[in-house]
């Protein structure tokens, strides 16, 4: 899995039968230490991630093993929202920082 | 899945007995931002997709998912037609836009 | 699927039991623009392609579903010969331009 | 497989049903020469390893191989703890070198 | 598959219980022209290679396709010894020459 910030959505009305009331959100990948990467993911989520959120997203056909995506044609889901993640003891990033 | 715009397409007779009847695109990908990247991938078209609309594709074995596909050895496959997509609140797409 | 050159071929005698008279070919990965790129991969062929040939080949679980990679340890196969292909509007490649 | 080193953890107590219970650590890949490389993975653990133990990690559907990982949206798992490895005759880690 | 020669060997004695008894090699990738890059694998061997070898190796699910690594947590599996390969129509390599 790679971690990654939830930074739009994907609107899409002609698609594949299988992929209807699908949530197509926009991911941008960051990095070990919290920075974003040149690299994006068109994911679909099944944890009812929102905008801004950090998540977990696993490609290939580890992405059709939710409920929501079995047999479809999807490969990337999102299947965690990250609390927290530490690097070599340190805490990097925290959900719930005030 | 990835963003990219349908380019082209591509015409092969000679081809594996499960490909017949399958009409195979050239899709540029497209970054987040809507900027074309150095990449491409030819795909299957699954939704009708046509010349320069921007579509999702699917890889690997999720490129079998679709009743068009199935088993087939095809590892790309267009799965929606983009209407639109968001970053960061901004909309960066629109189909239909006048 | 990548677009491709067949620029060779690998024997190789002591291999896996399942992969005994598959022929390997060398094939060089061309962009949508038909310039070869620095990448390649070896190939099982499905189609018969010959040398100087442009192909289409598929990767993954992809690459096992033609009759003849089923169930081997096969990561790619040639699953096409490419006649032509456009881009924007316009021939890239013909395969029997005189 | 890649050779990498376990530098830290990522919390998630939103998550598919499925990942419930599964240890996710962050994995630094390192080079065949013990270099870190500026790539990383968060995968699942599935041999208790630990903070700073170099390790081995599979990717793909080769991820839900393990009994912990079987059926689960997880396309990284950590399959072994590296006790030696060597290069060219010369042996480049030892986990327990004094 | 890719072509790459066999460095070295991996040492794992904690690992998953389906991944005991096999043997773990160091493969460095090369080119299609010999040349080796910054990119190696850590495969499983099918076939018995030794050190300096150079052989054709197999990722994702592919790589459980031979008796050894069925249903294994293994995402990289050496299918053959390379005896020559020749690319547009010279011999790039050829393992018996002398």
């Amino acid at each position: 899995m790679l971690i990654g910030k939830v930074v739009g959505s994907v609107v899409a009305t002609r698609k594949d039968e299988k992929m209807q009331n699908q949530k197509l959100l926009l991911v941008q990948v960051h990095d070990q230490q919290n920075k974003p990467k040149e690299q994006y993911v068109v994911a679909v989520d099944s944890v009812g991630a929102g905008l801004d959120e950090m998540v977990l997203y696993a490609t290939g056909s580890s992405a059709r093993q939710t409920t929501l995506t079995e047999n479809k044609p999807c490969d990337a889901v999102i299947m965690a929202v990250v609390d927290s993640w530490d690097l070599g003891g340190d805490n990097v990033y925290e959900k719930w920082a005030s």
